[in-house]
Formats: C-alpha cells, sequence, structure tokens
C-alpha cells in the first residue's frame, strides 16, 4: 500500500487534461486539493496508528495474490467483505466530513467483475481474464480510479439509438485490429481529475439494436483525446483555525473524443444484455456503498447540530433532543439496512458476493428523501449566525476584532475562537456553495429516491404480498405461502 | 409440541375470571376467538406441511433439553437464534394479518433469563435456577404467556413510590414464610385471557426506596385473585366469504387482588435496580419482536393497497406505485434494521442473547411513525368504498343483490364475489374498531415513538459525534477517533 | 324556518325505501339518527338564544323572496355570503363533532343556480326559471337535500359513453312529453335516507356524445323507482354520561331504477358542455364548504388532545404543545385560505357569487393531506387507553365498579366519572367504525387531494411562474409581468 | 417619491462605517450591490409604466398629509392597506427574486406608530408626535430604513438584566439633558448598509428592573458611534447572460459604540411593558410582510422548478406535476393565510391597522417549516446539473465551448445559451451561497417555526376548543358556546 504523498505524486506525473473556467490546469490547483484530500486520506488511514484498531476492516487479502491490500482495491469475497466495506466506508467518510471519492472505483471494479465473467460464460469471451490482469495492477500499486456512469442523455424521451447525436451515450465507433475507438461524454463524473483510471461502463439498460453503446473499458486519466471539464468545491481547511482539510469534490465532463483503447482494456464490447446488468451492478455496489457513507454524512450534521447547541448553550431543550433523535434514527436506519443488505449477500458466479438489492436500495433512498431535513436541523439548531457570520478579516482586524469577540460569545464556556471555529465550519458546510453540492450530491449521487424507487419495484415481488392480502380476503390463491423477504441466517 | 386444538382445551380448563361489559365469561366467548386464534395459529404453522421448508426459522434446540421446541419458547442462545426469532414473528404475522399475540410471553422469558442469572450474580440469590425450573416446563408442554408489566400509574408526574395509592404500581404487600403477596393493576395486558401464565415484571427503572415495587414473578392466568376485565376486537372470518379467522385482540385491566405468589414462581423480590434492568430488558426484546411484526403489518397493508389498485384497475397510475415503493421501503427499512440488531446482538452472562438496543429502537420507532401514514395509503388507493360498502345482508337479498352486484362491480378482470371479499376485508381492517385498535397498537404498542426516542437517546453517545464535528471544526479533542457504532463482523 | 321536530316529522311521512342488511326499514331506524340529528342540529341553532349572537352568519335574505331564510337554504349574493356560509358550516360543525350533512344540498343548489342561467344563455332553454320556481319552495319551507353526484363507474378507465353497462353513469334513458326517464345509481350518497330531496348531477367533463348523461335533476327522496341501500355509522349520545346526539354519517348507494323525473324539475337535459361545468361547479362550492367544516373536524380533534393531555396531566408537556400548534396551524391555514376564496370571489352571470378554485381546492387538500396525521397526535396524546378501555358494563357491574374507578383515576383533579366520559368519547371519534368512516371521509369527501391536485394544476398558469423565473435567468419573455393571484382588494 | 438614482446617490452620501473581511469599505462595493438593487427596484417600480395597472396597491395616500407616497412609506389606514402591503411585496419580490429589503423600515415604522400612541395614553409622554414628525420627513423624502431588534443574546438562557455584560441587549447607558446614549450590538440586521435610517427596538418581553433597555429609537446609519460589521451574498446579474440584478442581502452586526440619540429620535425609554409590546408589533407586522414575500419566493422556486422540467424535457412527468402541485399549495396557503389575516385585521388606538396574530404566525410558520422541502423538489426536478456544471469560462473558451454545448444541450427545443442561462441561474439561487443564506432565513428570518410556535399559543385559546371536546364528551362546560377564531365578516 502506497502513502498519500505518493498517491499526489503519481497525479502531478500525469498529462495536462483538466479544464476549468476556460484554462488548462494544473493537477495541484488548489481548487482540486478538496478532492484530493479526500482521496489521500484514504491511503492515510492504512498506516495511521489512530486507525490500527480497524486494520481488519481497512485492509484485506486479495483473493489474486493473498497479499494484504487496502480495502478499497479489494474484490469482496464474502459477506464479511460486504461488511468490512460498508464499515470502511463510514469510517473514512467521518475523517473528512463526507464523500471519500474512492468507492466509485472500486465499486466499477467489482462490478466489471462480475459482469465480464458471465460475459465470459454466455459468450466464449476472455474479457475476465483481462479484467483480472488489469486488477492484479491495481491492487498490487494501490491505484485510484473513479467511474465514467452517466451520458450526458440529449433527449431525455429518447433511447440512445434513437437520438439525433449518437455521441450523447458514449459508444464505439471504430473496431480496430488492436483495440476499439470510442466517443461521446459523461457528466457529474467525480473525481476524475484526482485519479489515475477512469473505468467507463453503460448508464442503462440497453437492446439488442444498441450494441455500440454497450461497452465496458478501463481508460488512462490523461489519455491524450480525454478532456476533463472540471467544476469543484470544498470546505474547510482554514489553517489560522487549525482545521483538517479543505476536502471536497471535484466533477467533471468527461469528453471521450475519440479514444483508443486495446483489448487488454475492453472488457464489455456489443454484449448488449451484459451491458445493462453491469449498469446495474455498479449501481447496486454504489449504494451499497451508500450505507456506509450516507450514515457518515449525517453523523456529521449531527456532530454539527449537537455542537451548534453546546455554543448556544441549547443542549439540553426538548427540541434540539428531537432533532437528535431524528438524525441517530436516519443514520442507523440507513446504516442498519446496509448490514442486511451484506448479511442477505450472495455469491454470484465470478465469486464476487453481491449485497441485497432492495436492502440497499431503500437505505439510499431513505438517505436520499431526509438529507435536505437533515440541513433543516442544522439550520434550526445553529439560528440565523451561519448565514451573517462576520467574515473572517472581521475577526482579525484591530478595529472590529474586539467587537466581533465581545458580541459573538454565548454559551460562556466555549471561547471565543472555538465559537468562530464552530460557526465558520458550519457556514462552510450548511451555507455555501459546498453546502449546495452536498443537498445535490445527497439527492441525485449514486442515483435519486426515484431511480432507487423503480430499481425496488423492478426488484420486489407485489404480487407475492398481495396474495397475503387475498388469503385474509378469501380470494382463493393458487400457491402456497412463500416470501423470500424473509432473509438468510448467518451460521452460529 | 402442542396442537391448537389442545391449546383451547386448555384455556377452557381454566377457572373463570374474565370480565366483558360486567358479565364474567367463559373463555370460548366469539369476543375471544379473534384473540385466541392468533396464538393458535403458532401452534397449527408447527405442524402444517405448508410451513416445512421454515422448520429451521419456527422451531428450535432447547438449551435446557437439547429437544425440538417452539420458537416461541426458546431462549435465544446465538445470533441465528434472535435472527429466527425475528423470521418466525413476521412470517406467522403473515397468516394472522397482524399481531400473533404470542411474543410477549417468550419476550419477558427471555428478558427472566438475564435478570435473575444477574440478580444472582449481584445478590446471591438463587432466582435463575427457579426460573430454569418453571422454564423447564413452560417449554417441554409448550405453554402459552403474555406480559404484565404497564402499571396503572395513577398521577403521571409522580414516581411509584409517592403516589397517594401505592397500587397504582403493582407492589409487595406482603412478605409470608412461603412466598409474597402482590396488589395492583395493569393495563394494556395483550392476550392475558387466552394464555396459561401472567408473568409480572416491573414497568421503569426503580430507586431505592422503591423496593416492593421491584417485583418479578409468575402468575398463573386463573389465579384465584386474579381479575381480568377485558375489551377485544377482530376482523375477518366471514365464513360465507371464505375468510379465514377471525384475528384480533383481547387486552385487559389486570386485577391483582392480594395475589399469593409462591417462592418458586419469584424471580426479582425488591432489587430495585435489577428490575429497573428488567423492565428495559422486555422493552428490547418486545421491540426487536417488533422489528418481525411491523414489517409483517406493513406487508399487510401493502398487500391490501395493492389488492384495491386490482380492483380499482389502477395498478399502474405513478400514484399507487409511489405508495408501494414507500410500503417496501418502511418494511425492508425496519426489518433490516432488525437484522442489524441481530447481527450485532451480544450474549449476556447468562448465555441469552441481546439484541441491539440503538438498531432495535429506531427500527421500532420509523415503524411507529408511519403507521397511520400507511392507512393513508390505503384509504388513497381504495378510495370511499371501504366506507360506504352496503352490508352483507344487501348482498343477499332478493330485493337488493341484483342493484348491489351490478354497481359495485369495478375491473372487469374481478368478479363481483371477489370485490366483496376484498372490500369487506379492506373495511375489516382499515374502517372498523379493529382499525382504530391497530392504530394505536402501530404507536403505542410495546413503546410508542416518544418511548423508543428516549431509549435511543439514553444509549447513544452524541458526545462521540460532536467529535467528528469538532475535529472538522478545528476545535482541539482530546481522544482519538472511535465509533462503536461502526458494529460487529461476523464470520465468513 | 321550521324546527327540528317538524324536519324529523316530514321524514317519517316519506315512503319506505331505504334498505340496511337486507331489511327494508323505516327512517326512525336508530341506525340512521346519527345522520339525522346532525341535520336536526341545523335547525335547532336558528332558534337557539345560545346562537344568537350569530344570527347573521345562520340566517341569510331570500334574493327571491326578501325574508329571512336558513343560511343552508340561501343562494350566494355577495362575498359577505360566502364567508357567512364558510363560518355557519364550521360553527355547526362544533356542535356535531364533524359533518353537519347538510352542505351538500345548499352546495348543489348554489351550483344549479349558475349552471342552469348559463344554460339559458347559451341554448335559449328555461332552466333557470324552473329551478327558481323549485328553489322558492325549498327556502319557504326550508327543505333539506342532499347531492348523488358520484357515480358507480364501472370500469375506471372507461368513459361514461364507453362503458359496457351504460348505467354505471345515471344517464336518460327515455325522453317522454311530461320528462325524462333515468337510469343508474350513485354511491357514497351522503345523507339522502334523511333528507326530503335528491339533486342528481354529473360526475364529470363529458364529450359531445355522452348527452345522455348530461342530465340534472331534482328526484324526491322517496321517489317509487328509487332505491337507498344504506350503510351508516355514529358515535356519542351515551345517554347515561350526559351526552348529546349521537352524530354520524349514512351514506347510500342510490338506485335510479327507471326514474322518472316531470319537466319541472330538469335542470339540464343534454347540454353536455355544461354538465361539465355542473360538476366542478359543485365540487368547488363543496369544497368551499371544506373550509369551514375540515377546520371544526380539526378543531374537535385538537380539543380532544387538549382534553387527553388534562386527564393524563401532562398538558404542558413540549410534544404536546407541537401538536396542539400542528393542529391550530393545519386548521386556521385551511380556514384562512377559505376566508382568501371568499375574498377573492366571483360574481357568476346568474347573480350567483362563486368562491375562489385554487384558494378553495388548496385549502380542502391540505386538509385531506392531514387527517391521518391528526389521529396520529390524539393517538400519540391519549396513550393506549381509548384501545382497550374497559367497556361501559364493567364501569357500572358491582364486581368491577371499583376495581376499574381505582385504576382508571389518573389526573387527581378529573374524577372518575370525567375520566370515564373522556376516554369513552375519544374510544368513539377515534377508535371505532366511525374513526374509520371519519378518515376515509377525511381523505375522499368532497374529493380527494388527489383531485384537488388535478383542479389546482388545470385553474393554475404555470406558465407565469416559469417567466418569473425566465425574466430571472435572463431568458427573453415577451409579455410583460402580470399576476393573477395577486387577487381582489375589497372596499375600506 | 425619487428614483433608484436618488436612492443610490444619497448612500454615497453617508459617511463610511461599513467593514467587510478587516477593511472599511465604501457603501459602492460590488458586494453590497446585490442589496442595494433591491432596495432600487421598489423605487423603480413606482414610476415603471410595465407596472402601471398595480398603482394602487405600490402607492398610497400618506394620513398625515394626504399626498400620494409610496406603499413603502405607509401607516396602514384600514384593511385594505394590509391587504395592499402584502400584494405589493409579492410583486416586487417576484422581480427580485426573494427578499425586497424594504420591508423592515416599513415594518417598524407601522409598529413605532402604535407603541408610541399606548406610551403616550399610559404614561403622558409624547413619543408619538416626535415619531410622527420623524415620519413626515421619511414619506415626504421617500427615505429607506432597516430595522436593529435582534440583540446578540450572550448566555441565552439569563434575562437581559442577568447578563454578566449588560451590553449583549442594546441598552440606556446614560440619560443627557439633550437625549440619551446607547450602547450594544444587533445581528441578523438586515441591509443596514443600504439604507438612510436604523431603527433600534427591544427584542423580547422585558421586566420592570429592565426599563434600560426598553428603548426605542431611531439611528442614522452613518452615526459617529456605529460601526456596520457586514456579510453580504447575492446571486444573477450575469451581464453576458442578459440577466438583471445582481440581487442579494447585507446583513452586519451593528455596534452601538455608546451613540447618542436626541430626544426627538427617541419613541420609548423605559416603559419596559410598552417595549415588549414593540418588539411583538414589529414581529407580527414583519410576518404579515411574510405572506406577502414567502408565497413570492415560492413562485420563484416553482418557476425554477418548472424551468427545469421545460429543460430536461420531462415537463408531463408524474412527479413534476405533484410537486409544482405541492408548492402552488405552499404558496397560495401561506398567501391566502395571510388574506385572512388583512381582514380580520383590527384598528389600533393610534389608528394604524395591526392584522391577526394567529393567521400571520401560521402562514409564516408553514412557509418556514417547508423552504428546505422546496429546494429539495428543485432538486429532484432539476437532477444534479446545477451542481457540476461547468464553469462560465469552459462555455466561452475555444477549446472547450463545442463540448460543453454539444453536451449540455438536452430539450432540443431550448437553445444551447437559454439552457445555459437556466441552469446557471438555478445553480446561482440552489447551489451557492446565496442558496444557503436563502434556507437559513427561510427558516430564521422574521422569526423560526419555533417562535412562530411560542407566538401562536400565546395568542390562541386552547381552552375554547377543549370546551368543544368537553361538550360533546358530556362533561359540564359552564360557558355557552363562543368562538373567536370565525373571524370578521366585510361588508357587502
Amino acid at each position: 500500500m502506497i502513502t498519500s504523498q505518493e498517491y499526489k505524486k503519481r497525479l502531478m506525473k500525469l498529462r495536462r487534461n483538466v479544464y476549468m473556467d476556460g484554462q488548462l490546469i494544473s493537477r495541484d490547483d488548489p481548487r482540486l486539493e478538496g478532492a484530493a484530500n479526500c482521496i489521500a486520506k484514504t491511503y492515510d488511514v492504512m498506516s495511521d496508528p489512530d486507525f490500527k484498531d480497524y486494520e481488519d476492516i481497512l485492509t484485506a487479502t486479495s483473493h489474486l495474490t493473498g497479499k494484504k491490500i487496502s480495502r478499497f482495491c479489494h474484490i469482496h469475497q464474502s459477506i464479511t467483505d460486504l461488511l468490512a466495506k460498508q464499515k470502511a466506508t463510514r469510517l473514512v467518510s467521518h475523517q473528512v466530513g463526507g464523500c471519500i471519492q474512492r468507492c466509485m472505483g472500486i465499486d466499477s471494479t467489482n462490478a466489471n467483475s462480475v459482469a465480464s465473467w458471465e460475459a465470459d460464460q454466455k459468450y466464449g469471451t476472455e474479457y475476465n481474464k483481462r479484467f483480472l490482469n488489469w486488477l492484479r495492477d491495481f491492487q498490487e500499486n494501490d491505484r485510484s480510479a473513479c467511474c465514467a456512469q452517466t451520458d450526458v442523455k440529449g433527449n431525455r424521451p429518447q433511447r440512445p439509438g434513437e437520438q439525433l447525436d449518437p455521441d450523447v451515450y458514449v459508444h464505439r465507433v471504430e473496431t480496430l485490429s488492436d483495440g476499439i475507438v470510442i466517443r461521446g461524454a459523461k457528466v457529474h463524473n467525480s473525481n476524475s481529475s484526482v485519479v489515475e483510471w477512469i473505468p467507463v461502463i453503460p448508464t442503462r439498460r440497453l437492446v439488442e439494436d444498441e450494441k455500440d453503446w454497450a461497452v465496458s473499458c478501463m481508460v488512462p486519466a490523461d489519455d491524450p483525446n480525454v478532456k476533463l471539464v472540471v467544476s469543484a468545491t470544498r470546505f474547510g481547511g482554514h489553517k489560522d483555525l487549525g482545521q483538517p482539510g479543505p476536502y471536497g469534490t471535484a466533477d467533471s465532463l468527461t469528453v471521450f473524443d475519440n479514444v483508443f483503447v486495446p483489448w487488454e482494456h475492453v472488457f464489455l464490447n456489443g454484449e448488449y444484455d451484459i451491458g445493462g446488468r453491469l449498469a446495474l451492478l455498479f449501481a447496486l455496489y454504489h449504494r451499497h456503498s451508500y450505507t456506509g457513507c450516507k450514515p457518515a454524512m449525517t453523523d456529521v450534521l449531527m456532530g454539527a447540530v449537537a455542537l451548534m447547541a453546546e455554543c448556544n448553550g441549547i443542549e439540553g431543550k426538548s427540541h434540539v433532543q428531537e432533532r437528535l433523535a431524528d438524525m441517530i434514527c436516519t443514520s442507523e436506519l440507513c446504516y442498519g439496512t446496509g448490514i442486511a443488505a451484506g448479511i442477505n449477500g450472495t455469491r454470484s458466479g465470478s465469486g464476487t458476493f453481491i449485497p441485497d438489492i432492495v436492502f440497499c436500495n431503500a437505505s439510499r433512498r431513505h438517505a436520499g428523501m431526509n438529507i435536505y431535513h437533515e440541513f433543516d436541523a442544522l439550520a434550526d439548531v445553529a439560528g440565523g449566525m451561519p448565514a451573517t457570520l462576520p467574515l473572517e478579516g472581521d475577526w482579525l482586524s484591530e478595529e472590529t476584532k474586539k467587537f466581533v469577540e465581545k458580541y459573538m460569545t454565548r454559551n460562556p464556556k466555549v471561547s471565543a475562537e472555538d465559537q468562530h471555529r464552530a460557526f465558520r465550519w458550519v457556514q462552510d458546510i450548511s451555507c455555501s456553495e459546498f453546502a449546495g453540492v452536498s443537498q445535490y450530491a445527497g439527492v441525485h449521487g449514486g442515483g435519486s429516491p426515484r431511480m432507487e424507487q423503480i430499481a425496488i419495484l423492478n426488484s420486489y415481488d407485489v404480487e407475492r404480498v398481495k396474495n397475503i392480502a387475498k388469503r385474509l380476503a378469501g380470494i382463493p390463491v393458487k400457491e402456497k405461502y412463500t416470501f423470500d423477504r424473509l432473509g438468510k441466517m448467518p451460521v452460529k
């Protein structure tokens, strides 16, 4: 496993292909620092003695090499692996105050491990061998990846094959002797500018005449024909206040302007049915990650509520207690249901374990439906101060410092400096561009409540519960009672 | 294990001490039939070939005798036992359309198994030995029990020891050479009139000068000095419509009018700290049961929604789909979090496993907060018909039958008779006294959302999440990061 | 104006055509008493000295005769009339604890007053003259009416003209020299069994080839070819507890089995466009009535919450205060918006005033979306007692009375008898068949939230608010700013 | 009435006392432009021919001089004035996309008009005469004001008179022959940096020994001893996209560092009971303003939802329709209830009209409880794009422009440029610091839902609704029925 210094060094070796606000920028641009610091933290915790107790959660044993590797490079070989992945995600999210920016890579990798194997079984291809070759390097060198899934989609009511401009979904435009050429663009492509690999996978189910869109492949982040048009945001890291960070996000419009992909990095190439399967598998693994990071996000906001209550001297008030209980329940319902998703995981043909789809989606949907309520809770308890807090300069300038400190102090047990730290941070996470991005990501990241609703209704056998009702109503039902959602029992 | 016939035969052997509406009634009074049928079903499923596949869920191996016994008489010896108990509860609830009426007995029994052992350790008493003697008979004869916990409480702002009338909390009034005498009354005492044993346990934490109230004991349901003042309700069982049941509830004001309890049935006697512990343990086990029955209750209502959508011919409408997705999520969040409660269960000193308290309470609270919404969903999709359905006689009488059948038919794929069955049943469960009792029980049964909020806030370490916030804000924190809610990992 | 005795005497003179549970019953059947008592109260308040202060609300001056008449027979001639109607409805609802059962009659009458006039203008008919003749008798003799609107609808995805059985929407089957013959049935026909007149109006918009369904007419409640298949429910009226009532509902499947209607009682006959207009007008007037009765329903439940808090001795608790504030706001938002509907009412061509459609529907929708929450609030504060209250006999019988009284007493300031009264009444209204009917009626009565959503989206100019957004975004908009929802200003 | 140019010219004449980020800045600093532009718009609409139709709403006749003045300088002389004020506020809010920044001035002015008169009646003072003198200039010169109400409050559990530092509530520190000296600071002081006058009023009820805190006075915004420590935010105004604005907010910590106030500008001076009354009166008038601006805020967000649906080509989808209906209802319930507040307004002794307190607070509370839900709705319909939109430079730069335009286009009926405008604006208002400030202001501005709850419970007679319940339950009630919330009826 590498250090975060090594990780950042590698980033600087990449060819420059990142654009912001009309400029071609370097990967050490301060605006990218927030996202890079999150990933860096996933490296730091591995060797940090403070996290020694969590070693079995943070690391795993590679099924390829038997070596100890980062959990964030591992293919899940058991239910315990699924549980550990969820826990590792929540743990690191606590450190960076939100998204760890490294789950997309391992989620798409697990999805590819399953889909490439299934394609091989059905079509006699060799995708899984290629994939495992790539994986060996990925694990041994502790590399980072994102996942380029969401196509720009053009005119939404039309399918990929019906669009006026076929490029609005990334697709194969040419097949050469040594590989394929792809074109199109992906949006909302999180942290593509701070990783080494960009896995490209389909965004949706596909039909037979959409084979060109059924492509899975691995593209270097600095490929000559890849352009990353990035928007980024971040919070914290006020050094004078002693804050860690900054932490944040960097998403791109990722343009694939006729990118050549050699065969060794092509993991699907026209198998449209498996293409759709892969799209759903990534979504599923990613929503399973959310059962770790979304509870952590709630924990962070809950911590902020508790901190604001302390600053305002109102810890014991009934409405504060009510808000805290609400947030504990949101966090623990999402997390607990994620545990159930792991416990009810199943072994796929490839050996990779897959979490339960209904539990994953129910958890993610619940988090998504509560995110704005949680910001509401924070605003409720914080009061208006995060919106009108005097700027940092006014806490330092001779002329205003004395007034600001005198008049900003509330709970006499909290020093003026800690009041400043607390309110500055709460402003940063709840009353800022970063807050807005957190809210939108809370709704849409990894699939919105509406997408989870579709996934749930597609997976859940409503007829079976209707039969429970029919039996009670006296309406004849042929089948005897069964109920697949009772779930599995682990060994003692 | 016995049959339901044997169960009912035993009930009839009990001394008459049940009162309804001013009359002393027999235990085969039709008004008690709903509750008795629920318990009967817990016996029937054991030998019913339709449930053969669920044998490992429905039965267990006694840790006392090594014999196969009903799950509803078992002391949980493992995490798997906790999971199985949850599953068995959901399964039987599906058959009776709601509460199975038999969990209180086994929940209080598990709680007594833990508390009696802990009292012995601390006070050198022999409660656990007594308890195990009683348990042996209970398991071998497959007996039924309830749990008399909720005291009438008198003037709520006062503690037990402060009340004008000390009897408003059940308490020891005399100590004799061969046992003790207790007096007082319990309310909301579910199914006391259709079981053999009434365990009596404290309702709350107690302080040192409330030793008289710190009593746990086992009282025969037909003790000469016990009076059961019962209210009951039920649904279904319309034989002409081919319905199973009726199923329902029977709760009592259980009066202990100077009841003598021999030493062999006394499991706590003044150990006030363990008394409070026992009160909380029963609540915890019972809320764990709710992680099985509450999802089932949602399943039943969800089945009713799906059935109503079919009758009305609106299955595909977006609002119906939205309602179903909501209900699936309520059910699966509560159930999944219950699974997490089992997986994170711990072994108590006595060997009995105890589920995780935060997960149990979060699950129960979520169910309780959604119960009225679920009835709202059903009303939304059913339309007004359950409220104004012509009475049964009007579907049969020569003069009206032709009009009722002609004008009540909707979806042409559903016969007039099945329409009648469906709407009659939905009326029975959602527009009736039984519906009201379900709603109140959905809020308050096993502890209301408000009680679970208290339990959660008492169990959850808010300081720890506040520290997550403080670290991010730059406020110095002495302790290094730990987070106990990450939870356990089971073996592979 | 007549007395309630006279009203009940008239009912008894009607021909017997009411069926319940397979029997032809008399109109003084106790099961109809609840509904009849509500209407009786609308007569009683007119002469009750206790309501002298509200005379200008409860009575009006007929625009036909200039005489003082009941508000419930009046055609609204001004904004003040609209406001008074809303107030009168809330006032009487307070007395009967819910629906007053007399608004349907006056709402359909006002709708007919507008539609008959508009038909005459467009088609040169004489409907309005006929209507006014009928109205004169209605007002002078202070008569009662219902409104038969909701057709049974058969297969919902099909229009009236497409149904296999044309009778599932009431329609004209024959035109004779002296009138027409209609056939079909209406459901959810509130209080048809306790009034003198049944107005029949269309249930929906109609198209050109559905002229047979575009019929408005007035049918005597005891017409030889009308059959009323009734279901009824009620609460209260426990005489030994000194309660008024019982009050309640009685709805019918109203069968029109080839009913002859003479020309003088035909107010529309094939004018399909006005038929749809009439359907919407009744819905609008009726939802305006809901801006009076729904706040009253909330007031009653809020009163119940406050009473339960008193009985339980928890008036000051923060969750009780929160619940009360919620309910006050529901009540006052619905009522206030109803006032705005009146203030922004407009004069139709006929002179009848029509309330604002968006305000009426927003108010009704809000009430409908909150009804189950309000029952939840009541259950929350009441505790489980309404579900398990010992039956009345047990409060009276020698053997149990002493225990019941001793153990049911809570707040020492409330006598055992008042505790009984309070809990009995709360049980009656929240844990009973009547409660279920109230809940279903709260959702669907007068149109469900879903129907109001349709009405709102059809009436509201979304394009106009989109233009506000476009101007701010810099997207060119041709029209200058206007905003019709600013509303009218009354004189000073 | 003056022009907006004249308004801005006056600002530049004020002495420099505004601080931002440690610097003393000029009042034409671009960061203040957002707030200033909002107030400027309140001047512009007066003479803008596009708003000619709304003249009776936007202007009023001074009761002092009989001259036509701006509605925003008027003392309400009638119910019609209350209605017009609400309408004018909604109208101008539509133009600036949110807060108009000028209501605080007129709300505090109306409150002073009532309180100064009441003090005079009770204490024989001359405050009202002084106030009217000041008002004459204010109206004739069409001046602007804010309202400095919210004290910094120090240790919240302590009263003003109990604080360690008495300055945490602004108070009188010295009485001189020609006036008084005040010290302290106000927070969340909206637009103090872009107005001419700062009215200072108490923030809460006061007790007898807090006379020093019972001060109402008028301070010039550029008083030598006033320091304004400002934070500001804004949105829009992208000139290249043709947007109006920018519009925004500027709030200050307003320090009164021993400010001398001459007698002519002192309107209360120790009358502690009237001080509390004044605090509540301002809150009430301000919440009445919210019944105009909050619906407008919802309108703007609703317009944004409709615009996003158009850009995404999903206008007809059921979830979009549901969201729009929700927002229409929020807007119209708040607005309609505000109309009811005006209609039920009452004339105070001074002649100034006061809106109904329950309706005002119910409306404001409902808006405050929905603000985060509305942003949720917008995020739901917008999708993730506002969070990851390529920066403006990337839409312009040669290298990226073609990709951005090609891949950002969705609905083919919307040009790439209009897509950019729409998403940029939605980003600006929902995913930005401005959005955060809007959310916090939506909760806390003018008093949070929690404050409105207190105001409602203090004003509402719960005993009266409990009596409705008691009568129905059969519990004897002495008083005959009355219900003050039925409200007033206007003339025909």
